[in-house]
């Protein structure tokens, strides 16, 4: 296993090279390690290495493609770490794993390219943030018109094609990040640069599912010290907006999950009260109402079902309940409710990626994380190496892990 | 036409007196002024004399009462203004409407009640601030556990009993407010004590209307200077909108309504563009998003049409954008939309007589008023005297008037 080309021609950057990848080739099925050329990058776009990636939800759902579109063949994965140069060890800081995966960082820019240098450790992510649109320039917006997360495109946006292929036969990208592959090629605007002293097989899981739900509270939410919080969906994604809620000091947080085997690791994450609304006949809002005479200041839906998006939002409280959506519907899905929940001062709100611009806010997140005011640690309950990267496909599809790290093996 | 037994007995409170109030037999039949038994003010409540009234949309609603419980006998009315005291005649500050209509405000205080005296000028608010619920002690809610609106109720809180009569037979009250009556009983905590320099036949139209509509803009949607905003339906609350977003210094105001002869009026309001859904086949809210590349940043909508909620909802600008329903819908009526709505960062509010508590916060609205930082004039469009109140109806109904000044006759 490893990356043929680029071991000989390690220094050589802007031409096409191997890598070694893992292609999904149709639906639902394994995916294949493969050998697969990486066209060099283009205009405002970088080559970069990975070093770590983990596997999301996301990846999941797409790779699935039920109530989706599939497009195959295709390179899943877009939470990761890797970095932009030749070898840079980080100083000792007390995070022995930098021990463990020293760092070889190598690969090239594309013309236009001025942030991002070799050398630079980075996180890829599947929005960016172009800093020139309306949403960029706007103080509350995310959502980068030129990078926003397309999830049927499968080229890059330069110029409509794939950096990937196979004996010429393009590999389409996904989420135009594709980080499960030893090499890959993201838009510069997609790329963050971060503290090089940061462990990039923790902070990868900030690329994507931890930011979402941590952001959805600490950004959206907003509770305030002392109020109630009802989470809907205790994967990687509600268990960090879970964490959200704790650092806010919220006073009870109300974990909704079917699965009674999640309670004891939600704990961890702060979650005081643990309601299975398979345990009740009538709905789960109504449990909620009574349990907190009233309902929630605030809820977090990270299931993307409707009916849960539905009781997150009955279940706040009249006169300050703030709801806010995460879970990605699928696309025939509809919200439906009584305007009167609205009237009586309710608010619904949805957030995409925590709210967080990439390249401004996530640096922040990660040294949130170097201070101890963030916890990752409890979020990685796996780690594989890449060539058994369809494990960790089987851990999430089980629901045994939140996050299993895919360690690439260059 | 006057007040029978008051008029003897003008100093003597706590006695059941008569007053001449317009009172509904039945739904949607022209209201019959008629003599009627005012019992005395008891526990936390007062009697007081209404000088000025004015007819809002949501009496005539529930007069008609298509859609909503039917509860007669009736007296409605709940924008009005008077006091508790006998002549006080305001000093000369200007407005010289004072001279026509000087205040005979004789009645009288129930027990417990300590903020209000004898002498005080006053605004009946169909909702209420107890300042000791959950709600009341909330920074954000105004919607008091007490006295919070109830439009099924047709008696006082207090002994569940009507303070109204003809011949022993209760007339059922209206939101606690019945102000189509010379003297009416209402709660301590619903009526709102003003600077009694105001002139009553200007402010007693910030008693519902005209607060709901400038704070839905001002305190809940809270526009930008420079920002564009769109205003769903052009009656009185939506015209307050309108003003609202002027004074918060928006530089589109796109007015959207089925009657194009409301379009020279509303530009008085601020309303610099308008909008007929009758001469598109398209959708309004694709017609405001192509108006303004890619939507409005505020939207505020105050039909009450379940329709109109989702276009109000799903023409505001992805990123950013903020929607705020007002108007009350039928009981039966459903909000629908794609949940992708509100992922793309858009958030729904509703709020509720302008998110104002009544008490804490209308004195100061009034202030504006007297500072002319909120124009009240433009909203009067016709007057009334109270004998001829069911004029008042078929202006309304017609759509010919904004607010029409009903003057008592004392």
């Amino acid at each position: 296993m490893g990356c043929l080309m680029a071991r000989q021609n390690s220094k050589i950057n802007h031409l096409t090279h191997g890598t070694v990848a893992a292609v999904a080739w149709e639906a639902g099925k394994p995916l294949v390690i493969e050998e697969v050329e990486v066209a060099p990058p283009q205009r405002m776009e970088v080559r970069m290495k990975i070093l770590f990636t983990s596997l999301c939800h996301t990846d999941v759902f797409f790779w699935d493609a039920k109530g989706q579109n599939p497009l195959f063949p295709r390179i899943f994965g877009h939470e990761a770490g890797g970095g932009l140069e030749e070898p840079v060890m980080p100083k000792r800081n007390g995070f022995a794993d930098h021990d463990l995966f020293p760092y070889r960082i190598v690969e090239s820019v594309g013309e236009g390219v001025t942030e991002l240098a070799p050398g630079d450790h980075v996180l890829p992510v599947f929005t960016g943030e172009c800093k020139e649109c309306v949403h960029c320039k706007s103080e509350v917006s995310n959502m980068c018109e030129l990078l926003r997360i397309n999830t049927d495109r499968g080229v890059m946006i330069h110029d409509g094609k794939s950096r990937f292929s196979i004996n010429g036969k393009p590999i389409n990208h996904f989420v135009g990040t594709s980080t499960f592959s030893e090499y890959t090629v993201v838009h510069v605007g997609c790329v963050v640069k971060i503290n090089p002293l940061a462990p990039l097989d923790k902070v990868c899981i900030l690329s994507c599912g931890i930011s979402t739900g941590f952001g959805a509270t600490v950004n959206v939410a907003k509770p305030t010290k002392g109020s109630t919080v009802a989470i809907f969906g205790l994967g990687a994604v509600g268990l960090a907006a879970a964490e959200g809620a704790r650092v806010s000091g919220a006073s009870r947080i109300i974990g909704v999950d079917l699965h009674p085997d999640k309670i004891q690791l939600a704990k961890q994450f702060g979650v005081t009260e643990f309601v299975n609304p398979k345990d009740y006949t009538k709905p789960v809002q109504e449990v909620i109402i009574e349990m907190t005479q009233g309902g929630v200041d605030r809820s977090i839906e990270c299931t993307g079902h409707t009916d849960c998006m539905i009781s997150a939002f009955e279940c706040v409280h009249d006169g300050w309940g703030v709801a806010v959506l995460v879970g990605v519907p699928s696309n025939d899905a509809v919200f439906k409710t009584h305007p009167m929940n609205f009237l009586n001062e309710r608010t619904l709100k949805g957030t995409f990626f925590g709210n967080y611009k990439p390249r401004s806010d996530i640096p922040a997140l990660v040294e949130k994380y170097m201070n101890k005011e963030l916890e990752l640690e409890k979020f990685i309950t796996h780690q594989v190496p890449f060539s058994e990267i369809n494990k960790a496909f089987d851990y999430m599809l089980k629901g045994e892990s939140i996050r299993c790290i895919i360690r690439m093996e260059h």
